[in-house]
């Protein structure tokens, strides 16, 4: 199975307006709420391609309520069919061919339970242009002990974990150095684990030596002062990340690794929503790692699902079909191992 | 006991943030909640004014069981000190010298559980300003059968109320002229009844003849068709309102009553958010109903109470040092018989 951790989960509201006019009153024409934080969209992807996933992270009062929830309404009723095979068993098939299984895997809950109320995220959407206005409560103040209760859980989970995500922003009470604790004991348990964080808590944990981070451009400026990609990406990898995979936005990745270099593009640029794309390409590369695809075809999956999630109606998911037709159309170009 | 009717309660909540701008992500740097819609903010008041009250209306789902807890903080702990007195008991003070009775009364819980979820309002208010944008979800469908047992609860509730005051929005499901058939009820069993509501609604529970309708100018004007305040407030206790108290903002209220036509304004324009004033207002109103006070110390306690919400730092509430001072300033003017 694959674990994914988010520490500050969110119940994530989508509020349909016609047009969002500050210091107006506004009627909101439709609604939708869904479990949120990244570790928790990472999850629903892997889940949607085969992959088992474990969720752990922080839950509590109401709105934790109404996303645990939420989040078991995600799970098959059923276990999946044993025909469809062990997506987890690793396999290597010809690139550009290779889809991820499509049964649903389930999504167990291993939330840790707060005192503290989650926090929720509003995103309000203009319908007639389809821009987005972000709010976003701060999350729960967590105590020392819910901390050390985390820890507990997540070393038991660990054992079973084929891979690890960690994912997102640090709620209130929570050390800057968290996730650097968390890098250290997936390594210790010899646990393949990717970190998608962002500013001081993102420069923690790269010296922790994560086997992977997936920064955006933002994040990447942010940690090594560069905005040039090739430059930053490498500067990321001298601070201890094993392999970096740099969010292009629209023109897809390069991944910095131990194994060469690689960019990968989507066929075209798309219009459309980028919101979860990044927790989409996560799924993609940690459900390629898994299955023990090369990085070529890892690229692949990533830049066809975060294509695919930007092509979709809903905010976070990604349309399967889309997906599967960006598969074989993704461009990987390696880069001279001169240039490394 | 004063008994309100909410149809379409909420879950209240207000977001500080430094700016709100149109399309970017926002981190919220200050929340509360709160219980809401028009009844509970009228329940609250009287409450903190000595005046049992019981509220009824909808509740439901995680948000209407959030509602519900908070609804229940509110109340006072121990039964008030029978030494302040009966603040039921009518009684005929000097105009100018009576301020409610100041220990707080309980405020219980006959809201009917409905299965939709109740809706959430979300206040975001720019620190830098003052100024709020408002995101109002539609509230739960209620159903025939869900109408029904809040009939049957009103019908039980009216037997032992002094007041009742009738207030908001409806909620889908819920027929237009519903409040026109809780006036009738309430006239029926002889309660005094006064109706809070605009559009449609109100139009319909005008015709049952309402003891009084508490309109600010955007209501009266799509009621009537006119702006001219007392052309308006006529006209609309010629649609069968007994009673009409015309809300000016900042200008005050204008009385016209079977026993005369008043306008009272508060000493001063004062700065603030006008949130909850209208629902201070009908707090007043009723208050001094139930208390036997003269139109002319209703009209006083409801200005004042309503400029004491305007000037309080927190939405909704009353600043009560401002509300015992402006008391005696609030200026009353009858207008001679010949205009009405």
């Amino acid at each position: 199975m694959i674990l994914t951790v988010t520490l500050n989960t969110a119940l994530d509201l989508t509020y349909g307006v016609p047009e969002l006019v500050p210091h107006a009153s506004h009627r909101v024409s439709e609604m939708s709420e869904r479990p949120g934080g990244k570790g928790l969209n990472v999850a629903r992807v892997l889940s949607a391609l085969g992959h088992r996933t474990v969720v752990t992270g922080f839950a509590g009062g109401a709105t934790g309520a109404v996303l645990r929830e939420l989040l078991a309404d995600l799970s098959p009723q059923e276990p999946t069919d044993p025909g469809t095979g062990s997506p987890d068993a690793p396999h290597a098939p010809e690139p550009g061919t290779a889809p991820a299984p499509t049964a649903p895997a389930p999504v167990t809950d291993a939330l840790v339970t707060v005192a503290g109320n989650t926090r929720r995220t509003i995103a309000v959407v203009d319908r007639a242009t389809g821009d987005t206005t972000q709010l976003n409560e701060p999350g729960p103040l967590v105590t020392a002990d819910e901390w050390a209760a985390l820890l507990g859980r997540y070393e038991e989970l660990l054992a079973g974990a084929d891979a690890v995500a960690l994912c997102g922003s640090l709620p209130p009470g929570i050390h800057v150095g968290a996730y650097a604790e968390l890098v250290r004991s997936a390594r210790t348990a010899g646990v393949p684990v990717l970190l998608d964080t962002s500013g001081e808590p993102l420069r923690r944990g790269i010296a922790a030596r994560p086997d992977l981070i997936k920064p955006n451009a933002d994040e990447l400026a942010q940690l090594t002062g560069s905005r040039e990609p090739m430059r930053a990406t490498r500067d990321a990898r001298r601070r201890g990340a094993h392999g970096v995979i740099a969010s292009l936005g629209p023109d897809g990745m390069l991944a910095v690794t131990p194994d060469g270099i690689w960019q990968a593009a989507p066929p075209a640029r798309v219009p459309g929503n980028p919101t979860g794309a990044g927790d989409s390409a996560v799924a993609g590369l940690l459900s390629g790692l898994v299955e023990g695809l090369s990085w070529p075809d890892r690229l692949r999956r990533a830049v066809a699902l975060s294509t695919a999630t930007v092509l979709s109606p809903t905010a976070g998911d990604f349309d399967r079909a889309a997906y599967e037709e960006l598969l074989p159309r993704v461009g990987i170009e390696e880069h001279a191992p001169a240039a490394r």
